[in-house]
């Protein structure tokens, strides 16, 4: 599953094949369909595993101003992609990108899991909405989903430039200006 | 070419081969390599195909209000996307996600086509702060970049719900507001 995940994340799911993972796992290719159905049916569980990496625990924690939670999440998203040297990009979008026509399996888990993270981010902005934080008319599930999906066009965008500008963009126009009440 | 762009919009880069676009095309394989040094420069040159298919006219008329300039621009994409289905997504941005850090040429081909791209929208938004439509304040090459993010974001999601939601979301959000002069 370990190198699964880097394999995909890495090379995407055209880009690496069974024997790719097994190699980089250093079990035999032969090995693999006793514990897979398939590379689709692999590429499922890896999706379940990188959404557990995206510490959802940091917008879950009610001690801390909701606005405070939704940019620190960005922040550690931020970090993780400068770590990575803005490679990789977001597995969510990653395989949308790729896969979204291709296999309705892998389509609806990654529609499920950007549905669910969109309905988190909305739920916080709601807090922040009763608060009187943010303004009274914001449809909050609408501007959820529109902040995950700014956030994955930035993460492409840093894919190309290989810098944090993208990421700095967002927060400029996306984040900043929810913290700031404007 | 048209085969090309058609197969690489459909399947992604790592999706087709070479033999997958001259069977579309209708030529024998072997005849692939009288024309082009590679796949990657055939990619490249379809990305340079598909730039001019983006309307870019419909953002230099000058007889026309800047931003609703950019609002039909967006609505042109929009009617693209939705009549494929929302599928095949845009090729900038798939090419960013699958080549992005795999093939320096293809990566600084999409940097610099979106960087075009925001610097016209930017030039506009520049011209609507002239007008005192937009706010003072308001940093145009920054808005210009992340709009076009923020769209690459919308498009990705749409190709996972198969809807127009990601893309009402963005014009609600991003685009709107704009013309409103909030």
């Amino acid at each position: 599953m370990d190198a699964a995940l880097v394999q995909f994340h890495e090379r995407g799911y055209n880009g690496c094949g069974v024997k790719d993972i097994t190699d980089a796992a250093g079990v035999p290719k032969g090995s693999f369909y006793n514990h897979f159905e398939s590379k689709e049916a692999l590429a499922l569980e890896t999706l379940r595993l990188y959404g557990l990496s995206r510490r959802a625990e940091l917008l879950a924690d009610a001690s801390r101003d909701p606005l405070e939670r939704i940019r620190d999440h960005f922040a550690f998203l931020s970090g993780e992609l400068a770590a990575r040297g803005f490679t990789g990009g977001c597995m969510f979008g990653n395989f949308a990108n790729e896969m979204g026509d291709q296999s309705p399996a892998l389509r609806h888990a990654v529609e499920t899991r950007l549905g669910a993270w969109s309905d988190t981010v909305a739920g916080l902005l709601e807090e922040a909405k009763a608060a009187r934080r943010l303004g009274r008319s914001i449809d909050t599930e609408r501007l959820g989903r529109y902040l995950i999906n700014a956030w994955e066009g930035a993460t492409l965008r840093a894919r190309v430039t290989k810098t944090a500008e993208p990421i700095s963009d967002f927060f400029a126009v996306a984040i900043d200006p929810l913290l700031n009440g404007s």
